[in-house]
C-alpha cells in the first residue's frame, strides 16, 4: 500500500496547497490591520464599522458592490495643498519655463509677479490672474502634449518645504483607506476642483484610481484633424466646468450617475458633496480631514486661504460626520521616503 | 486500509472538484461560441481575432486589462433608432401626458403637431422645436423625479412597429459582443448623443453597463437645498454638452481619459469617435453597424434623416474598418420575446 499511501500523501499535499494555504493567507489578511497608519480612535472605528455594515451580506445595511461608490476630494484630502495647490505650483513653474518666449510677461501681472517671486502681486491679481495663469500654461496644447509636460514636472519638481516629489506628499492613511475600501468591493473616485487632465497623470499610479474614475474641473477641448492628418484634441483657454462646492454633486451626477455612500473631503468646497452623500437612504459615511498638525504637515482651517474649513466643520459637528484630527488620529502622514 | 483508501478517494474527489471540473468548465466555455448570433463571416472573424491578439499575454499586441477600453454608440448601434430616436419617442409621449396642464400647447408648434399626431409639423419646427420639446419634457425636474418618469415609460411604452418594449429592441448580437468583451477583460462604455440621464435608467439592466460607464449629452443641472431642507439636483432647460460627432472624442477624453482600443458606431455621428480610436498606437478595432435589413429591422444609410451613414461608410471602406451587414452577418437581431 506504500504507493497508495504516498499517493494519498501527495494528494494531501496538493490539497494543502490548494486549500490550506489560501485559507491561511486569508486568515492572515483578515487579522492584519488594513489601516495601520490610523490610530485606534473614533475615525478608524467609524470607518471599519461602516464598511462592516454595508458589506454584511443579508444584514440590514448591506449595499451591493455596484453601489459601493466612494468619492474623495484630492487637494488636502489625498495629498497636501500648502502653501499653494500643487497644480498652481505646476503652473508657476511652467510660467517660469515659458518666460523666455514671452518677453511681454516681464511687465504684465500676474506673470511679472511669478517671474520675480512676488507671490503677493500674483495673489493681488485675483481670480482673473489665476485664470490667466491657467490659460497660459494649460491651453493651446494637445491633450497628449499637456500630459507629457505634467509627467515631466511630476517626475522632477520638489516641494519647497519637504523637498519631496509632490506625489510623495500623498497621505499614507488615505492610501490605506482607498485600498481597504477597494478590497471590500468599493469603487473609489476622485471628485476634485483640480483639473482632470492634471490629476489623471498620477492618480492611477499613486492612488490606484484609473483615469475614468477621476472627476475634476475641465476646460473646453476641441477635436480637430491636425496638419499631419491625425486627429487631435486641443485644450482651449476657456473653463468648461468647475468641480467645486455645489459643482461637486453636479459632477458626481454627470460622471457617476449614482449617489456615493461614502465621501471624504477637507474643506468648505466639499460641503455640498458631503450633503449630497448624506441625503441618500441607507448607511452613509461622511468624513473630513482636519489639518491640525503643524509639525508633520500644516495646521489650518477656518481662516485659511487654501482649503478653508469653516461651514463644513460646523455642519460635520452638528451632524456627527467623522472629523479626522490629523495630529491625533494618524500615526503617519506621508509614506516612507523611497 | 479501507479508511485510508476511502480517505484518499475522497481527497481525489475533492481534487476533482477543485481541479478537474473547473478545467472542464473552462474548456466548455472555450468551446461554446460566445457570439452565437453572429454568422461565421468577416466581422465575427475580425472581432475574435482582435480580442485574441490584445489578450495574448506576451504577444506583440497585448493590451493590459486596464487599457482595454471599448466604446459603443447607443442609438442604431446597441438598439434601434427608427422611426425616431427612442428618447424622442419618450419626449413625445411625455408631451401628450402633460398636454392637459398646458392648454397653450394646442396652438403652439411643435407641441400642437405632437398632440395632433402631425409629425411633419413637428419636423418643420426644426432644431429649435426639438430643443423646445426636450426643455418641456426634460427640464424643471429633479434628477430623481426625472429618473422615475423614464422608468415608468420604459416599463410600459411599446414600439409602434414591433409592439415590443423599447428595451426589447436591443440587438442580441451586440449584447453578446458586450459580454464577450467583458469576459476578456474589457471595460465597456456607451458614448452616445442621447441624454445621459435617460440612458442610465436601463443601461445597467439591459446592457450590463453601469451608470458611471455611460457617457452622453448633458443638460445643465443645478445643486440646491429644497423646501424640505434636502439637497436636490434640478435639471435646467439648457444644453451643456452635445456628445455627438466631434463631441464624442471630447466626451471620451473628459469622462474616460484614455483612448479606446475598440469603437462601434453606425452613423456619421460616430465618425470622429472611430477616427480618434483608430489614431492610437497598437491594435485597434473600428466597427460600424450597417442597417441593411428592412425585414427584421430597417434598411437605411446615406440619405436617412435618423442615423445617416454616409461619410463614415466611405471612410470605413477606405480604411478597412469592419462594416457589419445586419442582414447577412447577424442570424438574430432582437432577443427572443420574453
Amino acid at each position: 500500500m506504500r504507493a497508495l499511501i504516498l499517493r494519498s500523501w501527495s494528494i494531501a499535499s496538493a490539497l494543502a496547497l490548494l486549500l490550506l494555504l489560501p485559507v491561511g493567507a486569508n486568515q492572515a489578511a483578515a487579522q492584519a490591520d488594513p489601516l495601520p497608519s490610523w490610530n485606534d480612535a473614533a475615525p478608524k472605528t467609524a470607518i471599519v464599522e461602516f464598511v462592516g455594515r454595508v458589506t454584511k451580506d443579508g444584514g440590514p445595511d448591506f449595499v451591493p458592490p455596484a453601489e459601493r461608490i466612494a468619492v474623495f476630494d484630492n487637494d488636502g484630502t489625498l495629498w497636501s495643498e500648502q502653501p499653494v495647490y500643487f497644480q498652481l505650483a505646476f503652473a508657476i513653474d511652467r510660467i517660469a519655463a515659458l518666460a523666455p518666449q514671452h518677453p511681454e510677461w516681464s511687465d504684465t501681472q500676474p506673470f511679472k509677479g511669478i517671474i520675480e517671486g512676488d507671490l503677493k502681486a500674483v495673489a493681488a491679481s485675483g481670480e482673473h490672474g489665476l485664470l490667466e495663469i491657467m490659460a497660459a500654461t494649460h491651453a493651446g496644447l494637445t491633450t497628449d502634449k499637456f500630459g507629457d509636460i505634467v509627467d515631466s514636472w511630476l517626475a522632477g519638481a520638489q516641494h519647497p518645504k519637504t523637498k519631496r516629489l509632490y506625489t510623495g506628499m500623498v497621505y499614507q492613511p488615505m492610501l490605506e483607506l482607498l485600498g481597504y475600501l477597494r478590497a471590500n468591493g468599493f469603487k473609489t473616485f476622485i471628485v476634485s476642483g483640480g483639473g482632470v487632465e492634471f490629476m489623471r497623470r498620477f492618480a492611477e499610479k499613486v492612488y490606484g484610481i484609473p483615469p475614468e474614475q477621476v472627476i475634476g474641473s475641465t476646460g473646453v477641448v476641441k477635436f480637430g484633424i491636425g496638419a499631419d492628418g491625425k486627429p487631435a484634441l486641443t485644450k482651449e483657454a476657456k473653463i468648461e466646468f468647475v468641480d467645486d462646492g455645489p459643482g461637486k454633486p453636479v459632477g458626481i451626477n454627470r460622471a457617476i450617475g449614482r449617489r456615493p455612500i461614502l465621501a471624504f473631503g477637507n474643506s468648505d468646497g466639499d460641503q455640498q458633496m458631503l450633503e449630497w452623500t448624506a441625503a441618500g437612504s441607507g448607511a452613509r459615511f461622511m468624513g473630513l480631514v482636519h489639518h491640525t498638525d503643524a509639525d508633520r504637515e500644516w495646521a489650518y482651517d477656518r481662516t485659511s486661504h487654501v482649503g478653508k474649513l469653516d461651514k463644513a466643520l460646523d455642519e460635520a459637528t452638528a451632524k456627527n460626520w467623522t472629523v479626522v484630527d490629523m495630529k491625533t488620529d494618524w500615526n503617519a502622514v506621508f509614506p516612507p521616503k523611497p
